[in-house]
């Protein structure tokens, strides 16, 4: 039995549009690939060409989601254009009982719910160095009209505001995304070495 | 500006006789010598050949120590052997504004005191990886009598009991000081990037 306490912690990674936390995510599983798994969303739209089942979504139907929500299978969910979208709370927690990290990229509110209702996850704002460069990053994309632009950047103001909330924030800039993701993996090896995550450790100490 | 805090942290490492504290944080102020400092304790006793002042203590009198503290000036000390031992507040903050993390080597007892002036400190227990080879390291040394050897065991206890008020332990394997040395800088990089120490983030954020 290892002294210190192994068990997988759940992550969840938010961040503005701009903010490149979906290319974070991907270089965490690519470079921690032993450590570090995703969880898979739950959803009741169809799947769409290409999609796999149990891959990219569990796709499942309407009746069968809401037995979900009402026996609190969900960690969370939402409603979007009609259809659930939401974290199946049994993937989640297989995973880490196989002492995997799982990550969730999710938005504030979904966040902030999954916190309330597992306070030991672990929430990480990202973020790209400045203001000036996310505006750059949404207008760079070429395919946002100004509008669309200015939407999301208003949605920043809101999201930083609820930075307070969240765990930590790690800056990810250009061309940088390697490093934001060797820096979560920093954080969720410390985090582990926190005593209050090692209540038993001193008692499997002197065991052994 | 920088976006995010930069600012340096007092990091207090403890840990019982045999845990090799001492080779772990050499090895922290070689491999990561523009991020680290060593803090310089004062003293009342008389310099030993070699001893040079500023560098290993600090080297005043009794009125001159007694008078600091009672100004406040000492951020913890004890006395031993009829001389005082301290750590100097002025020197650690100095460092502290200069950006450098602040280390400090020193017992439970005084790590407490440190921790309850100020908060903000960072309080890291080293331990090996279990009480046989903490009693391994200690019989190895074969310069200890069995009365030695059974009074830092007993020590060890005492202080392992007081882990929780301990932020993080870290354990130092046989002949991995520099592994050990390496996650305790991640722990400070990862403390850095906590929302609680970057409060003015946003605001710096979107002035930028």
């Amino acid at each position: 039995m290892s002294v210190q306490n192994n068990k997988g912690l759940l992550l969840v990674l938010s961040g503005p549009a701009g903010s490149g936390k979906g290319t974070v995510v991907k270089q965490i599983l690519d470079k921690y690939p032993e450590d570090f798994g995703l969880s898979v969303s739950a959803t009741t739209r169809a799947p769409r060409p290409g999609e796999e089942h149990g891959v990219h979504y569990y796709f499942i139907d309407k009746p069968a989601f809401e037995e979900r929500i009402e026996q609190g299978a969900m960690l969370e969910y939402a409603e979007y254009c009609g259809n659930y979208y939401g974290t199946p709370a049994d993937y989640v927690q297989k995973k880490l009982e196989e002492g995997k990290n799982v990550i969730l990229e999710i938005e504030v509110q979904g966040a902030l719910k999954i916190k309330e209702r597992l306070p030991d996850t672990l929430l990480v704002m990202i973020t790209p160095p400045d203001f000036s460069t996310l505006e750059k990053r949404l207008r760079g994309r070429g395919t946002n009209t100004e509008e669309d632009i200015r939407n999301r950047l208003a949605t920043s103001r809101w999201e930083l505001s609820n930075l307070e909330r969240y765990d930590y924030v790690v800056i990810n800039e250009d061309g940088k995304a390697g490093d934001a993701a060797d820096e979560i993996a920093a954080i969720v090896a410390s985090e582990k070495k926190k005593t209050c995550r090692n209540k038993d450790f001193a008692k499997i100490f002197f065991e052994n």
